[in-house]
């Protein structure tokens, strides 16, 4: 955790209070340059506006002024853990995510189906975005991948990426990525960052080696990229830290891995917020604390589609009654990073939050987007700090000190 | 550095973007109770304004609530290193920017020539502000200083500024004051505040002795107080890093010490704008990352010259176009510490910063103010997060986890 303040005892347990954190991924933008509006400026947002007037609102920063997160340690940060300290490899949370059997000492990676050419250069990072139903079919056929004294499992994740967990004795993480980052270069050779990872790197290499063989016949997935080694994380689970039953919904499996991984029970499920909800709705009652996940804010504004981001920022919004109808005690709204459209990229600018509940500061906001929140009396703040929040709201945090 | 996140690899080199951090020394001010405006708000500052509209803005504090900062731990915080954890004597520093042979294992220390009575008792701590020309003379007379075992450098910094290096084996810096810092009593007896230091103090008295000898036929300026013992600092260079080629250009020796002792590159200059600004864009082309000092608006407010600062204040906006003519990817303007005219000293009032890059949230803010900025999109954050910033809008850190 960021501190020990939750682990001194400042818990209260017994309460029936409910908490239900919304992350709208990528949710903060800036503004065009043509119109000098948001995406949130933009879209027509009456239920978001009506909390940014009767909730409390505030700025949230994943990592610190100026640091980009990834998926990841933004999501680690929200659920209260610092990210800095909690690092999870990209691999370790896929395959967590896609519910492979994935243990304590057990290694696993980030595959990206990808094309070379004859000479082995890589041609296409993602192999033309090969449908998912394609990625299924290719990763059954690594299944034929066999390696002296080591277990090796594939699983599809979307579109060109998968994931695979290595499971043997010596197994360590400290590995680079054989992902180039650029076309044009044959992908770079897999490096031992630490002694100890020197047997990694050599179960590594007999993997991508059969992997071309069994792939080559194939178009336009002819080879696999292998990045993001990490060993299954060994975190504070929320339960014990928070003394909440807590629920993750969320459609996209990495998301699924990060929840899993602090202890959260997951939830398969579509990602389209309907089909999340109704998941969520049935199993509302047997929990404390549910995080509902919505990922298609980040895609558009990392597609660059300021338009497509508005609209999905509106759909969301036509959801928010069907999230309050729950009636949680404690309601927030908020992403785990920023993704502005005019950059096609997550980014490091603090996300805008709107906390509802009968505890809550009213802001009298004029309306919720990145220009209101910095003025509301939650402030610019940390977003390990979320879950203090949060918990204080439901009123389970006990007076510290008498 | 405040924290490893740089050491561990996040950053992208390669790029060619720019950076241009103008320094505007003792920035902050207060109101003035009679007008009720602060000298920012009192200036005419059309092109600071305009950017804090365009811009993003914020307020920094180089030590926390409550420290006033020397300009040494203010300067080494905008650099991004902690000034609790790097404390650099200004000795040291003045040292360095005097372009004295200064190295490892050597200790300075600053002098101001002074007036004493025929009882020996401070009458003038500033022997009447000499002319440098006669501190120069001054100093040169000290260089028939002899102290077995020791070598003894001195240097004119300004007015009645001057600087020492010696140069021996088992110095150590853990000496105090004999600047009494205030006037109709003697200099401080000098203090071991260590017992590795008591060489030091030994080797000190020596130098004072034979100086009072050779100054006392001299007025005003018949002694000299010693202060601001330091060794040379080791400290993290930015190239390392930040992974950039930075450029210092400060008129007045002291900044040039402390940029110097981060590694940055520094040429020698007068101090009028101007001039720093022939020097800038003359090596422009050379460097990623360039730092701009501007003096006067501090020794404004230390002379309690509200007006002066005022219109100094408004000699740097009169400068701002040709700063942005240079075209940095990312410019910010603020201060290292507040200097209030109405305080005449230094103070611990967080200072404005402006930021203008094509990835800033534009603020909308009515002016560049304390009372304007403290309702930016950056916040109050600490002076060591700058860089950060200043990097991330230059598209030089890379995302952080998957």
């Amino acid at each position: 955790m960021t501190s020990s303040e939750f682990t001194r005892g400042l818990l209260a347990e017994g309460r029936d209070t409910k908490i239900l954190l919304v992350v709208v991924d990528g949710l903060g933008g800036l503004p065009d340059p043509r119109t000098g509006k948001s995406e949130l400026d933009a879209a027509r947002l009456p239920h978001l506006d009506a909390l940014a007037a009767s909730g409390s609102c505030g700025l949230i920063s994943p990592l610190g002024p100026g640091f980009t997160p990834g998926s990841g340690p933004a999501h680690l940060a929200l659920f209260g853990y610092d990210p800095w300290v909690h690092q999870i490899g990209r691999g370790a949370l896929s395959a967590m995510g896609l519910g492979l059997d994935f243990r304590a000492g057990d290694v696993a990676a980030r595959l990206n189906f990808c094309t070379v050419d004859a000479q082995g250069r890589v041609t296409d990072r993602r192999a033309g975005r090969i449908p998912t139903e394609k990625c299924r079919e290719l990763c059954a056929k690594l299944g034929a991948i066999r390696i002296p004294g080591v277990e090796v499992a594939v699983a599809a994740e979307m579109e060109y990426r998968a994931a695979v967990v290595f499971r043997g004795a010596g197994l360590e993480d400290e590995v680079g990525d054989s992902d180039p980052q650029v076309t044009g270069v044959p992908p770079h050779v897999l490096e031992a960052r630490g002694k100890a990872s020197a047997r990694m790197v050599e179960v590594a290499n007999t993997f991508l080696d059969q992997a071309r063989q069994l792939l080559a016949g194939e178009q336009p997935a002819n080879m696999v990229l292998i990045r993001g080694f990490g060993r299954y994380p060994v975190l504070p689970q929320m339960g014990e830290v928070y003394g909440l039953r807590s629920l993750a919904v969320a459609g996209y499996p990495m998301y699924r891995g990060v929840a899993s991984a602090v202890g959260m029970e997951t939830v398969e499920t579509d990602w389209h917020l309907d089909q999340e909800l109704e998941v969520l709705r049935s199993h509302w009652d047997g929990c404390d604390f549910a995080y509902l996940h919505v990922k298609k804010t980040d895609s558009a504004g990392e597609d660059g589609n300021f338009e497509l981001k508005v609209k999905v920022l509106e759909e969301v919004d036509h959801y928010v009654p069907q999230m309050l109808e729950l009636k949680p005690e404690v309601f927030i709204l908020t992403g785990d990073h920023s993704t502005p459209s005019i950059m096609r990229s997550h980014s490091w600018h603090p996300v805008p939050l709107v906390l509802k509940s009968p505890w809550a500061m009213p802001d009298g906001l004029p309306g919720f987007a990145e220009r209101h929140c910095r003025s509301g009396s939650l402030g610019l703040m940390p977003s390990t700090r979320v879950m203090a929040l949060a918990l204080a709201h439901a009123r389970r945090l006990e007076k510290f000190g008498a």
